[in-house]
């Protein structure tokens, strides 16, 4: 396949275009796979979670490559909660006595599964401290609508202990609607359909998780405030005013013990009670029950609740003509033993890029704005690095930075990416001028292609049909929105910051050794990325996205896809409330008219679900409203960006700067102070991890989930909110136009009232 | 729930339905469930298969009761052939030794189990003697679209042993396919996911197949033509003309042999080769791989080629006034082993219907028709025993057959039927006239109380849209078309007799030991109906079928529903033609684009699909047109229908002989001599199995399956011959309408042309 000549790099002025390409093959040329190699084995040779010494090292051996390659660095540190288990026991003490090891044993062949002695036990960080013994509940992915069929069939887990399977949604909801629901303590398995031996090989035959593999993790609750727990939206430095544990909201009351599916094995097998209807069984090789009991476990964990000092490495190169305008890009270096999957073939990349910027440098160039590449430390247990940077320096970055860049795990495969829909187009130019190592394609070209092949997955609030539409027409691929569980929200949700989180994964066996002893270097090597060449793709792709928007004279930003996809979520949630109004009338008709009573088997308990009440009809037009005005600012800006491009941005240097600093606070107009309804922290009015989906996001979510949770006042409080948001950003949008308009020659429009500033953000 | 009180029933004048609504109370009063449980506990106590002493026992057992009954009853006997095994052996030679067991061992607590002497070892019936050693490839279901997934990896099974499981389509089907692909033999396994304890617990703690249960069956090609394969069409008497066995298309060229998940175990266990795509995976505990080897097998397979006798029981009460109408009533009675759930819990229900007739004849009533029941031999083989009686009498049935009822298995939960869709209108007066034993509202309204719940799962041509829809609103229930696997085929599918199927099921364990051992008494009064009450709920609705066809006035029929089911399969096939067309376009310029190869893993061996040609345009107008006069014609009959009922059917003897006789012959009109293309002894245009599915129905199969198998020329070949059907069924409704119209005092309309007589059948 031969691609296009590369065309001119978005928001370049013709004579800073070609400068650029050269500058990206200078780029490309300066990483070397053989150094990320390198890299990767040496920092995930030992075990390196948070407050580890290995840790600690990697962070001042980062701190001192990023010094060698020409960058202004330093480590910023926090004191953060950080409880680490003294004793943990689980058993089952009827019908049959089993104490499950609780451990992962080495395995043949992985260099470094035998000597994990520096690191922690499995263990899921901020659960409580507890000792229990009662009978035991399964509660297949323990999400709500499990524990309504746990409820039709009389099953209660008030007092009891619940067993819950890794997947399909945050791990730290699991606990938390087991603790809302009265569960007692709380046991996380890697059923091996979701994990293990259903989707293929297990290590190290194959990539996947063997049947001692224990996923880790945090059960914070992330969907309140990521970070410190004591110290939601401030910085948690040493003097920092904390909260007592018992007050912070992100922390369970009950216990919670992560275990392998050989110590599950057991206790599942033993439960009776009604047996699981279909889309709760695994791939364990005996019927599943419900249960309670006659399982009965015993349940054990006690902590020491001690705070630990995070390493945050921050790197700095200062922009020659917006110094003030910052650009970041970032990674986490914390993993839960040797972490060479998660976080450190994505923290590579970082580094390979660093280095090849700082080649660039050494060379002369400066970039026009900031770059700042940073590697943050105790991203597992919360975000808690990104986050606590970020609520240190909330004032200076609202001001100063322009986009985020993030990565996490890499694998093999195909890029994915999602983010602020404001860079979609940026997005789609650098996934375009990046070739996929293996098919020689472009990246973008071959996530195209998998599209039209296989579609797109559903996701909450979206059936995937708006993508695999807009894929199949040839228009701008469409990225997708964020959710929660990596180091963007900070950025993204608290303080809205444009944000892309982006890696390559879909041919590679990474969920096999998820959080376990094996995700280590032997296992990337063989199932994830073995020449790095994945790596160096991240590194381009990451690298191309910080280096035009550093380098760009006018911001690299449309808007008509953050138009589109706004659009495309008002018209989302007025169908959801339509739908939710009718349904809720069907359903009640349904069990009115018994059907339920007769569809059900009389042997067996199966109550009819509960009656849901009326919906409300909503007013939507002030959002109906607003997303048109957003349309038709964003086409006026997108069309005057285009006029503008067509005389190569001839405006003078003050009139630049000001449109890039209008610009730049585009995408806080879209936040909101007082935040979304019961989560001031989450202040962003178009994404946010789903309160009952934690990594998954909710687009509009404040609307959303309150038509989705019922909370009609809710609903009807924020949809002015929002429309305000989208209001807000039209509104800069315009005068961001207005400001494109080259005064010489050219009267500028007539009198068009400055919008005020939006509320909060800017 | 209170019922409404009890509608005149369809086609009975006003004076005579009193009468029927007090005869069905008193045939209800004679249906006694104790007797249904004596008779299954006896029939089942000893091994029943075609040839066992049993077998013959059972049908001489009924010969005296229906005798005892007051029937002329008699034993009818065929020879057919009936390979039995002599020795089969399967073994894996490499990488490692296993010889697999071939045999059910005894459960604890299931009294039978132990002493099945008398039976065979499990085996597929007319699979080929033959002697292979072999690699092996797994091949998920063994269906075309299995087989394009191999393909695809470039997987070739010729000189290879297939392994297939259970499930999805017909048996026969799977070593038919694999034949055809190359395949030197095939093994056919029951995987946990179909059939045990992924569904619920096994036998004996629950009813699910244990590890060591194997289905067995036939493997005769059922999608050619039923019965002995050495008699195509005609009656396998003592004398009749017989194929060589190397002529019969129905018998395959290589052995198959059935094997439980224990044996299936360590051959899929030592497979390699790609993993198995998820749809490909059960749920047994590792990574199920395609192969091909390095598991290697040898199987062998030898039989005894002989003949056995066969004997169906047939008992006839003659009818008052129409003698030469017959309504028959049949299910069979050989089993597998012992066969409790299939067949003789629903042959229970015939010998208490049959009783209960009986007692209603000795009070001094004799129906207006003739009533025939029947309790066939040799369904198991290849519904063998009604075969070769339909086609024995084939010239009489078709004259004088208004009807014939079908059940086979029954169990315990909501009533299924299919059938001819002329008397769809009955079957929904029966069932909302028969009381479900559990919950006390009719079995329609528990029918459709499900279908509100749970919707109408999607089948091959129809995603229970329609269904759902009809339900919802209210209207006629909408009865399903009818495929093969039971002893209506050869009345409906070859001689075009109208036909009802009709069971309960849904809340019993019946596909758990589906022809092994294990379909026991003990298991059917512990997880099929253990109070007999949905045995009596069988007998109370077949029963009803039966005595209102063959009392009313007027034949109990009316053709809207038969209009609308021909007028949806139209549609449908204009939309498969359609769709086909777009998706082969659209798969083929994605083809073009390369799409496959940059969205396959270079890492894999993973081709693009065939390039689909080009799909012509046709001509369904005949099609749509006929489905138009169809239409007209039924409704033209419906309402005349409705007048003629409100002047009480004053029709002089003579005038309604003759609108009988017409009404009898309109489901022949719906067939064609020549049959349907490639199989000319299914001659019906509405309904057949489907070459590839082998159970479940395609409706207007010479036009769907043209399309669907991309022969273009047969599609067109066959649209005028399906219109003609259609036009002949109208034509023939038209007379019957006409006909119903009293002559007194009202003048008959306007010469209209006789429509000449259906080609064929009549």
């Amino acid at each position: 396949m031969v691609l296009a000549e590369p065309a001119a790099p978005l928001g370049f002025k013709a004579a800073a275009a070609a400068a650029e390409l050269a500058r990206e093959k200078a780029f490309d040329a300066a990483i070397d796979p053989a150094e990320l190699r390198t890299w990767l084995e040496q920092m995930s040779s030992e075990p390196n979670q948070v407050g580890s010494p290995h840790d600690k090292a990697n962070a001042e051996f980062m701190l001192g490559k990023f010094k060698e390659w020409g960058w202004e660095a330093r480590i910023e540190t926090f004191e953060v909660l950080y409880p680490t288990p003294r004793s943990m026991a689980l058993e089952m003490v009827a019908p049959t006595s089993y104490r499950a090891r609780l451990a992962e044993p080495e395995v043949q062949g992985d260099r470094t599964s035998g000597h994990a002695g520096g690191g922690l036990p499995p263990y899921n960080i901020y659960g409580a401290d507890g000792d229990a013994t009662a009978d035991l509940v399964y509660v297949n992915f323990g999400t709500l609508e499990d524990y309504a069929e746990l409820g039709r069939r009389g099953i209660d887990v008030r007092g009891k202990i619940v067993i819950a399977r890794y997947g399909q949604c945050w791990r730290g909801l699991k606990p938390k609607l087991a603790q809302e629901h009265g569960a007692v303590a709380c046991i996380i398995y890697s059923d091996p359909h979701e994990y293990g031996y259903w989707s293929g090989d297990t290590y190290p035959k194959g990539g996947y998780r063997p049947e001692d593999g224990v996923q880790r993790g945090s059960v914070g609750d992330i969907t309140q405030y990521s970070g410190d727990p004591l110290t939601p939206g401030i910085g948690a430095t040493k003097d920092a005013k904390r909260l007592p544990i018992a007050e912070a909201r992100t922390l369970l009351k009950i216990p919670v013990i992560p275990i392998s599916s050989r110590d599950a094995t057991p206790l599942l097998a033993a439960l009776e009670g009604p047996v699981a209807p279909a889309g709760w069984r695994g791939a364990l090789p005996f019927t599943y029950h419900m249960g309670p009991g006659p399982a009965k476990v015993h349940l054990a964990v006690a902590s020491d609740w001690g705070q630990k000092t995070i390493y945050d490495v921050v790197a700095v190169m200062r922009g020659a003509t917006y110094p003030d305008q910052w650009v970041i890009r970032g990674n986490h270096h914390d993993g839960w033993v040797f972490g060479a999957w998660d976080p450190l073939a994505g923290n590579t990349a970082v580094m390979a890029e660093a280095k090849a910027i700082g080649t660039l440098a050494k060379s002369g160039w400066r970039p026009k704005r900031t770059i700042v590449y940073a590697s943050w430390d105790a991203e597992e247990p919360g975000l808690i690095g990104s986050t606590e940077w970020a609520e240190t320096h909330a004032e200076e970055l609202q001001r100063k930075a322009v986009l985020y860049v993030n990565s996490d795990t890499n694998g093999r495969g195909f890029l994915y990416v999602g983010g602020s829909h404001s860079y979609q187009r940026l997005v789609n130019e650098v996934g375009g001028a990046v070739t996929d190592p293996e098919t020689g394609a472009s990246i973008l070209d071959r996530l195209r292609a998998r599209i039209k092949v296989d579609g797109v997955p559903a996701t909450s609030g979206s059936d995937g049909q708006a993508e695999k539409d807009a894929v199949e027409s040839g228009a701008e691929f469409p990225i997708e929105a964020l959710g929660s569980g990596s180091d963007y929200t900070p950025f993204l949700q608290h303080l809205g910051i444009a944000s892309v989180n982006l890696g390559f994964q879909g041919e590679d066996a990474d969920g096999g050794i998820y959080h376990s002893t094996y995700d280590s270097f032997d296992h990337f090597i063989r199932f994830g990325d073995p020449k790095f060449l994945y790596g160096v793709a991240l590194a381009e792709t990451a690298g191309r996205l910080v280096l035009r928007t550093a380098d760009a004279d006018v911001l690299p930003m449309r808007f008509g896809g953050l138009a589109d996809v706004a659009g495309r979520y008002v018209s989302e949630v007025v169908k959801l409330a339509d739908d939710e109004r009718e349904d809720s009338r069907k359903l009640r008709q349904l069990i009115d008219s018994g059907a339920f009573r007769l569809a059900a088997d009389p042997g067996e308990a199966y109550a009819p679900p509960e009656s849901p009440g009326d919906v409300p009809r909503f007013d939507f037009a002030p959002l109906t409203a607003a997303a048109a005005r957003l349309k038709a600012s964003a086409e006026a800006y997108d069309a005057a960006f285009d006029r503008a491009l067509g005389t190569d941005f001839r405006l003078p240097a003050v009139e630049l700067a000001r449109l890039n600093e209008l610009l730049q606070g585009v995408e806080q107009s879209l936040t909101r102070a007082r935040g979304l309804p019961g989560r001031a922290w989450y202040r962003h009015m178009l994404y946010a991890p789903g309160i009952y989906t934690g990594y998954a996001a909710k687009t509009l979510p404040s609307v959303r989930e309150s038509v989705e949770q019922r909370n009609w006042a809710a609903a009807v409080d924020s949809i002015p909110d929002v429309a305000a948001a989208l209001n807000s950003a039209a509104a800069r949008l315009d005068e961001a136009a207005t400001q494109l308009v080259p005064r010489l020659g050219q009267s500028r429009p007539a009198a068009r009232p400055t919008p005020p500033p939006a509320p909060d953000g800017l």
